[in-house]
Formats: C-alpha cells, structure tokens, sequence
C-alpha cells in the first residue's frame, strides 16, 4: 500500500501505513468526527482552540505508532496484528463522543457514556470489516492479554492524554500546557505485563503531571469556559422541556428519544449528529418564543454570557440566594434555575488508588510515582482539588 | 482601561489596548465571524486548517499594531485616532464575509463582494458608534489623506496578507508557507506617503512571494479543495434552484432574495449567517428527495469528493465531453452538470500593473520590486499562471 | 539613534535602542563574553549548549527592556533614567565572569565572586562613561530606592533567571525546561515598592519553579557535566600546583597572581582571558611531563572522562576508599585524588526565608507563594535537595 | 546494542543506532569537531550562531537515516551494510575541517581542501576500523555502484545542504533560511539508480533554492562576516610570514610545514588544532611587537573590523586606490595591503551543467529542475551572482 501522508502541525506529518486505517478514517462515520470540536466551548476564550475530535484521534494514533515503534526497538513483542489492533483502538477511542463532546454528554443522551457509544461503533464497524477489529476491540475493553496495550490506549500514560495536552496546549496558545510526548514515550517500557516509564522519566512525568493540572485549572476549567458549557447545556434542556424543534432532523430525533432507548437502535442516527445541528438549532432559537430558550441562546452565541464566580463552599447556598432573590421581581421562578445555579469542579491530578505511573528502577523495582522519595508528586499532586462556582444573570 | 489579552498561538499574545476595539470585538457581528472558517473547506486535506476568520482579524489587527509601532518609531507622525482608525479598518476589514467566505462569494449574494458587504457594516457600526469610525472607513475606503495607512489595511505588502499567510501556514502545518513577517514589518516605511520597504529587505519580500506562490498552489487551489468547494457552490445552487428549505431560519431568508436586494436592507440577517447554517442545512439536505441535492450533500459531509484532474487547456473541453457521455445512460442530462464540470484557477502572484511593492534605496531612490536588478520577481513572478480541472464522477 | 536590530534565535530580534547600551556593547570588555559559554561543560551532554555569556546578557536586557514596558503600562512609574540604569545593570550583571564561568569560580581567582568583579568593571566602566553608570550600579548594589528595579535583576522571579532558563533549555534542546516568561513578565507588577506576580500568575509560577528544579537535575548538575567541570578544576589546581605554563599570556599573569592581589589591579588583565586561553592550555598540557596533568588534560579534551555516579551519603566515604585503594598500586598517593573524588551538589528550588515570590491577591493582600494555600510549591519545592556522588578512574 | 540518544534543538533528538557509529562518534578525531564552530566568523553578526561541526555532522547524520528510511518504505533496496556505510559517509564529511573550516580553507595549509582532508582521516580510521569504513569510503568517493548513496552525502539535495541551511538558520535566528526537509525528504526517490524527487516536490524545491540564495547573502556573505573572515585569513598570513609564534604547540607544527607536506603525514597533527588553537595565539598576537599582526588582532578580537563596503565592478580599482592612498601618509607601504583590500564573492545558487535536481513525473520522465514548465529556477536562479568588495581602514 502506498502510504499516505497527513499534515500536522502539531507532528509535522501524519502517516497512514495500513489500508484497514485508511479505510476506517475515509468511513463517514470517522469523518464526522471533523465536526466535533475537541474543546467544545473553550474557543470563547481561547480563539485557536477550534480543533476537531478528528485532529486529535488522528494524532493519538500517531503517538501510538511511536510508542509501539519504542518499544518493538526494546525487545517487547508486539506483532504486527496487535500493533494494528493497538492502532484502530485509539483512532477509535473518541468515535461516541457526540456533539460538544464532555459539554454535553448525559445531557443530549442520558447516563449515556461515550465509552460505550465509542465500544458500540468499533463493534458496528467490526461487523462492516469481517471482524478485522476484534483485536482492537480487545485492546479497548481490556480483555486482551497484553495489558501494557490498553494502558497505551487508557491509562496514567496514554497516548490520549499526551495528544490533548500536546494539541489543547498547542492549540490554544498556553505553551506551558506543553508536554514531553516524546521524550517520555522514549523512556517507556514494558515489566511484567504493564506498562512503565524508566527511572530517569521522573522529572518528565512530574512535568507532566504539573502541566496536566495547569491545562485543568487554566483552560479546561476557566470560569468563561465552565459558564458558556453549562448555558450550553441548559439550553438543549430547556429544548427537551418545551419540546423545541432543533433545526436538525437527525438531533430532531435523538432529542426525542426516551431514556429506554438502547445504543444499538440509535446508532445510525446518532452517527449524523455533531456541533453543527446543535449550533445551527441553537442560532434557530435565538428567535424562539419561549424567553428562557432564546435568551439563553442569543447570550451564548453572541458571547454575552451570565457571571460566573468561584467562591467558597461554605458561601455557596448564600450567594446563589441572593442572586436569585435579585431577579425574582422579573422573573418567574420556574425561569430563574436557569439563571442562577451553582455548581463544584474537580481535578484530580493523580488518583493514587485507581490508577499508577509505575517507575521501573535500574536495579528492577518498580514504585508508583506516589512512593519515589524527593518525587513532587507523593505529597501535594494526589490531594483532589475542587473548586465552586456559581453562575447568576446581572 | 485595563488591557485585555488574548492567547494566540501564533503571535502568543494579542493586546487590546483600547475601550472601542474591545466593544467591537464584543459586539454579535464580530462575535459572527467566530464561526466563519478562514480557510473553507481546506480542512478537508489539512485537518488542521479549521481556524476562524474572528482569529484571522485579530492577527491582522495585531500586525497592524506592530506595524504602526515600527513606523512611529522611525519619525512617521500618526497620530492615536489616525492609528486607531487603521487598527479599527483592518478589524473590520473581512467582517462583510459570509458563510464559508470566497467558496460561496457571489453564490448566496449573487454580485456581492464581501469588501462591500464590509464597508456597509461599518458604517452601519459607525451610526451604533457615534461617528467614531469616521477615519476607520476613510483609510478601508482609501479616501483618508495618509494613503500608507489604507496600504497597510490592503495593498501588496498589508497586514491582513501577512496575518493571513503567516496564521494559514501554522494551521495547516505547511510550515514552507512561513513568512518573516517581524522582519518585514521592521523594515517598512513611508516616503512620499507611500508604504514602502527598505533595500535590505529585498530577499525577505522574495520570500514572501515565494511562499505565497507555493501557499496557492499547494493549500488554497489544492486540487482537493478545488473540487470541494465547487460541489459546495453547485449544493447551494442546485437547492437555490429546486428552493430546498435549508435548515437555518435565516439562511432561508437570505436564499429566498431576489438579486435587486439592497445590502442595508439585508444586512441584518445576513449578520445572522454563517457555516453552521450552510454546514446543518447541507446535512439536512442528505436526505432530501432530490437526487442532485442529496447525493451532492452526502458526498461532501462524507468526504466522498468527485475526481479531479488537472488538464492542458486544450483537452479540456474533449475530456468533459468524454466524462459526460459515460454518465448519460445513468442520468437525465439536467444532473449531469452537476456532477460533471470544467474550471481554471490562477494565481498571480504579483500584478506588476495595478500594485506595487516599492522598494526605498539608502540614495532615496524608489523602484518597484519588479524593477530590481537581480531580483527574482521581475522575470518570473509577474506571470500570470492559470490551471485548468476538471471534476467528473466516477 | 537609529535602532540596532540584533538576531535571536530565541525571541527574534533584540533591540539596541540608546546609544550608551550601544557603546557598552561594543566595548572590549563586553565583547569579551562572546569567548565565555553560558553552559561551560555541558556542550559534553548536550551538543547544543554551546551559547554565549554575550548572548545571555543580551537576552536578559531584552526582558529587562519587556519588563520595564509591562511596569509603565500599569501605571507603575519609571524614568528614563531608571528604564536606562535596569538595562545597563542587566547587560553587565554577568561581566565578571571568568573562563568556564561558574566551573572555574574561586578556583582560577581563588575567593573571588563573579558579582564582585561584575560591580568592579561596572565601575570601572562608570569612570570611563563619565558616570552615566551611577544608577545602573545603584540598582545592581540594591541601593538604589526603587527596590523593584534591583528584584528585576537579581532576585527569584529576575530577568537573569528567565533568560537563562528559556535560552538554556532552547540551546540544550531540552523542551522541558521551556517557561512562560512572556506570561509571567505580563503578571507582575508592584507594590509597596516591590516586586509581586498577581494572583493570576499562581500556575506560572508554579510551573517555572518546576521547569528550574528540572534544568538543575537534568542539565547543569548532570552527572556528566558535573565529571567533567571537577576534571577542569582539577586541571588547573594541578597546572597551578606545579606551576605549569598556559599557552595564553594573560591567563599566566592571572595563574600566577597570589592570594592579596586586589580586584581593581588586575582587572586589565582578567578582561583578556576567556574560555580559549584556558582550553588551549589544557590542549598544550595534553603533552605535558606531568603525568595527572596531561592525563586529566587528554582526557578532557576527549572527552574520556572519569566514572561518576551518585551514592548514598552514608556510602560515601567507603566508597571512595575502595577506589582508591584499587589503584595504590599503580599510581603513587599523591595523584589519586585527583583520579578519585567525592562531592556534593545541592539544588534548593525555593528558598522560603531568604526570597520571596509575592503573590498580590485582588484584594489587595499579599502572600509569599510557599503560604498560597494549594500552591504545589509550600510543601515540597522549598526542601532543600542534594546528591552526592563519587568520581573515580576505571 | 542500546540505542543511546543525543538532544538537538533541532530536531529533537538523535538516535545512535550502531555500535561502531558510537565508537566513531568517541573518536577523538571526530570529538574535535566540537571545538570547530559550524559558521566562522558569522556568530559577529549572529550571536546565536555558535554551534559546531560536530553538531552538524550529527544532524546531517539524522537526515540521512530518515532519507533512507524513506527510501526503504519506497521499496528502494538498501542492505544494512550500505545503510551503516552511508551514515558513516556523512558523519565524516566534514572530518577534515581545519580550524574556522572554509574561512581558513587553503591558508592555514596551502592548497588543501578539506574534502582530501576528511578522506584521508577516513582511511585512517579504516584501519583502526579494520576495514569497516569500506562502503562509507566507497560511497564518499563516488565509486560505490548505488550512486544515489553518494549523491545523499554530496549533491544538490544532499543531507549535508539540508542540515546546514536548517541549522544554521535555527541558530542564526534567520528563520527565511527555514527548509522544508522532512517534506523534501518524505519526496525523494531513487529511479535509473540516481536521486531524484516527486513531481509534487517541486514547489518544496523551488523554496530550498530561494532559502539558500538568501541564507547565502543574508547570512554566510553578510558584509561582516566577509571582513572578519578576511581578516582572519591575513592574521594568519602575517603571522606565516614574520614567523610569529601561535600559541598552541600543535599548530605551531602546522604552520612551520612547507607546501610539499603530504597529508598522511600531518595528519595527527592536525587532528589536534582547532578554533582554539587560532583564537588563542590572536590573542597573544594582540601584544605583538608586528603593527600589522596586533593591530588586525586586536581589532578581530574587540570587533572592531575594518569598514567595508560593496561596489560596482568598475569602481573597484579606484576606490582600492583611493583607500590606500589615505593611508600612504600613516603606514609603510607593505602594510597597506594587510587593511586595504578588494575581492569578489560569488552565489551560484544553481549550476545547470554540472548538478541536477532531477524531477520524476507521474508519466515516468525526468526532467531536470531548470527544465520544468513555470518554475521559477530555470530563468534566473541559475545565473551566478557576485558581488565586490573593499574592506579598508578608517
């Protein structure tokens, strides 16, 4: 196969080395992910941050060749159909996020994770390519014996999270957000079935990590970004309370769908939606009559969005009472929810208990990261930070 | 006022440096162009290249800054409302664009050019404004006295090129497409009132017109994108023609106009449209019952283009023929147009007639770039280059 | 005055923009540090790093001039006066320095700080300027009234650190070093007549401290560097020791000069020598009759360093022995210990009694970063780190 | 083997893959070339531009196993021993630069170039090798049947080209000089055994061509370098002639050699003279009793040059005159010629007789570059270009 080449400006080039990869990203299915912006509303503060899911599933999966091609040059086995397998899974990883990704997951599908829709279309897929994806398959749901795979795909140190730090970073302009992806993914290895990094990795993984929680608190969690995403989902809420007609045919239907709905049925549908048909439907009700739906809609896509403050938890039911009590001699109170609201946001840096950075020492041990002595990270990286908000119209 | 900054990949930071620009930046027909994509449907071969014409303006406005600086610093008296007033023109300059701005210019508007659609924007601003826009206009109009300061909005060597060069080659990651454009800005100036740029700067502007040369041909016309946004024109066309409803309220009004509309009149739905109406109508229209419509929009959403090649102009009329003979056992002849058409793009790098890029001699004298001695332009990049393609169904 | 436009890689231009920084520049003395590598010995690890004292003093002139702009767009008031004495006092903070700078400090001039020759050229400079250096060496003694412009050299958050951190990790190639100097000069300001970052620069800061603490184990206090700047000292302990003669005339003046020499007499003297009077030395050494000193000298120049490796402290002294031991019989005791030694190093990130980064909260407060409360920094960056290590011949 | 890596700015990092690359790399021979800056004299002019010989032939190194393994992906068949030859090939093209490589080429030993010089150390390390070095010999000297291996190490898309101008323009700060090598080098093809590129690589050529033009005059013929580099050379010639002592024992042996030395038999001694060697014995020469040798040492080292200017041919006689005759009152005539002289440089940016970029179209044809329908180089960037210059005392 004549391989094929991607730009990128992230990697400099992207290259496509197997026909079934080839195929899996010309499926519309794959192209609909050219639709769905990585960041979801995190453009309104950061312009540049407008990349798509497409972008950085394709970048994923060009980490992960560079990851198995690290490997493979260390002695660990890895055939040519596992390193295929470990390749479709994360180009895969992302292909059930719907529209707007995070913003509005459980909120367009309820208690609909997009893991499972993700799992759901590899499955559908698999069927399409006879089967071709079984290993991928395996890889993703952590059932195939190689377990360092998944990690690669889902883990402390996966090509996931090294691809949206590098991208998001890049991206929006916040260079500090910037990681080692290659430096780390040099010093990777395999031990006893799991993944690891080598001893003299420390300093990158705590770089990491450091620059993981900055992106958190600085780009991903910013007030802006945090109240133009709740307005986001308040409005198709809104939508479903008042039986909006979206401007899409397609969200038409899944905004009708009832909560028995199972995955499978609404695959083919689901497929057809992204940020458009919810952005267009949202443009639509700008117009509409019911003054909740459409005044929410022209602030968010005009950009006049409600405050948003963080203040101390134990301020919280106060201040959102006061705030409400401001606007009840204008509004009715079934409206104010949708005005006033409070809300908690959390980083965990590094969950100590669930999930390891494991180091592999030159005499053999290996220590998660939390245990290296003088590490950063044993102290203060591993405490959940949370913070709360409230939103309020003024 | 406390300035605003804004992250920028490309520049790293953008100041806002005054109340009016920032209250312009804010106002919905700014905000607008925040869903305009600068670079249509290149996206489609540079999966990077999604960035907006909101970050486009900024740039430009963010050069313009740099470039005003450096002139005032060489003794060039601009006063703050003269420097204003260009900051604000090149803000505004690309605010008359429309949805997927030159793929569908003069297609939704029939004889609209977006600079029209721009002015009438800012004037309608400047009755919002109070007159404050009075020099803003003046200098986009090139009615102002200082004639250099209209140069840096538009001219051989003006920022929104610059801006535009530098920010589609980053996001595209055809990195060869890369200007120095700090350098050249250092090295413009003014001489009888004129922008002009110093001797040394000769190689830096071949440079410039090297990479812009190479930016056409190998981003802009890419044949990829070439064919993509003659199906996109011929989508809107084709639903103009058989009045498919698209999927935006507004859109529809601005598709239902008949060509004696005037621009003021419209202006306020226009400021409503943008690539989300186009994009979800398109999506809407994949199930429509008309053939030519749907099977247009589910190959452009799918990424299922039709082919194109690039002939000699003397084949070309032979080799439509031949393509559309091959699909008159499938099709009635009115679709086949559709599906099988002819086209030439050029690219001129530099218009030695109507524009100049005038270079100022340490002995005062002043030539234009095409009348250097040894210089690369004057030979070759003066010539008007044309392809001619053809797009066929298979 | 015409502007001089210096090239850097690192931030694109640098702007001369005084005459007197323009004359200083030129003068012998600072032309001088273009012979002086920023990084000494570490070119051995990192091939890149082979960058000038010049170019770092330029560098951080350059910030100096991007800090004083930010202070005076905030209000914060500076003369020109004070603008010139911040920038001339950072151009020539690193002029004392000697060959191989911090690798040979107190060894060549035994007890002599880089600081204290620095003040003394400075002064010397003063004469010859006629005093316009009276400010620029009142800021550099910190007598200067306006504290802030002293912190802005030399104190935890100064220009000198955020050029040699951002230059160093550029050179060096490791990316990981990179700070947000940009955004970090853009957040500081003053208050009380000092220094601060406001609350907004939490993450920044955090970040830069982990950057530094990264550079420091990784780069200049890597094992490799650190062998092979102890064989440098050695080299010319020894040279000095048996009174062997440097192929530089000058630097046989400084080699020969005792202990009460005072700094203004040999001044002269010391602004001839540089990194090639005392590498060459050791290239004609490599031939000398004495056997540690060409041994070292070959060796050196070679590359072929000692072994070296970090060892508990409580080892340290055993360790040693057996090395030593392990060569009684070939070498006679007086010249093992320059073939085996032992050492410490010590990296204190933060230094919580001695500097201060001051936070200044919206609220006006201000708080040093180690009281922030979930700052990574107040619990772990502030402990002092050391490694000790053994070197020794194999 | 353990693969060890090697940092680089500029391209990230450097991968040893081969026991004996790391052993050559060891050589003390090849560790020599750390003390050879890559561009003279250029660093006067760009402070940034102090990087090595050793540096480059390192990231030329890295070019070639990317080409190669391009190549192989292409199907081209290249056996391990070729590729190990053709690594070696070009890690040592450049081992036989003299101290300031071209700018003391042919004065510090008369009529020899280095590529002589790098052959006969090749050789030499030949035998140490055992006979290892066969293929790289082979393929360095152009009888190695595969020529395409000979035209990566020298030609006109050569690595060695692709490493200095990216190199030298990421540390010169002169990003015009940028090339797009991974894009070229992801063209390149082999066909009829020669190097060839893809049609689609020619607008990637066209800009190689023009960034070298401008890396020539901007950069390598800057007019300060020009001076500095011809001062250098007289230095060296004054010294020659009055029997001057250098500094350094070594390259007191090289310049007491008598032109009929034949290069086998200096070559350890030239192995151990480099930059430092001749800077350091300028600066000793800068308290010589020779006016003319303390006088242009002094002047080199403070950088205080000569004045230099470019004329047109036809002046060139009479402004050298004029410029002596200035000085006939101060100076004996003998001197005179040491700070008043003319020369000529010359940028042939492409020879179209003797180098070819060869173009392979889809159809199967080639065609050289210069013969390719609308591009630029056939008509004017394959004309030479000089220029003239007097340097003279002011």
């Amino acid at each position: 196969m004549q391989k094929k080449i991607i730009n990128d400006p992230v990697y400099g080039f992207i290259t496509i080395d197997h026909p079934l990869i080839f195929q899996i990203i010309n499926h519309p299915w794959y192209q609909r992910l050219r639709r769905i912006h990585q960041m979801a509303m995190a453009q309104l503060v950061y312009p540049g941050a407008v990349h798509t899911r497409l972008h950085h599933s394709l970048g994923a999966y060009h980490l992960m060749r560079y990851a198995l091609f690290e490997l493979q040059q260390k002695g660990i086995e890895i055939t040519d159909e596992e390193a295929l397998g470990a390749k479709i899974a994360i180009l895969l990883h992302d292909i059930g996020h719907g529209p707007y990704s995070h913003a509005l997951e459980g909120v367009l599908l309820q208690n609909v994770h997009h893991e499972d829709l993700s799992l759901a279309f590899m499955e559908a897929l698999n069927l399409q390519f006879e089967g071709k994806l079984d290993i991928a398959i395996a890889i993703f749901k952590d059932t195939y014996p190689k377990q360092f795979l998944h990690q690669l795909v889902s883990g402390q140190l996966d090509v996931d999270r090294m691809d949206y730090l590098t991208r998001d970073s890049f991206y929006s302009g916040v260079s500090e957000g910037t990681i080692a992806y290659d430096r780390i993914l040099k010093m990777i290895t395999v031990s006893q079935g799991n993944l690891m990094v080598e001893e003299k990795a420390i300093f990158s993984i705590e770089k990491f990590l450091v620059a993981r929680r900055l992106m958190y608190w600085q780009v991903y969690l910013h007030k802006t970004v945090l109240v133009a995403e709740q307005m986001l989902q308040r409005i198709i809420l809104r939508a479903k309370a008042i039986n909006a007609q979206p401007a899409s045919v397609n969200l038409a239907v899944i905004m009708a769908l009832n909560k028995d709905s199972k995955i499978d049925e609404i695959l083919d549908t689901f497929s057809l939606i992204d940020d458009f048909d919810v952005l267009t439907s949202i443009k639509n009700w700008m117009q509409h009559e019911d003054f909740v739906l459409s005044e929410l809609s022209k602030r968010l896509i005009n950009r006049q969005l409600l405050k948003i403050e963080f203040v101390n938890k134990i301020d919280l039911v106060a201040q959102t009472q006061k705030h409400k009590q401001s606007l009840q001699h204008k509004f009715d109170d079934t409206f104010i929810d949708y005005f006033v609201f409070e809300g908690t946001v959390k980083n965990t840096l590094y969950k100590t208990k669930d999930e390891k950075i494991n180091i592999l020492f030159k005499n053999g041990t290996v220590k998660d990261i939390s245990q290296v002595d003088n590490a950063l990270v044993h102290q203060h990286l591993a405490t959940q930070e949370e913070k709360h908000y409230i939103c309020y119209l003024k």
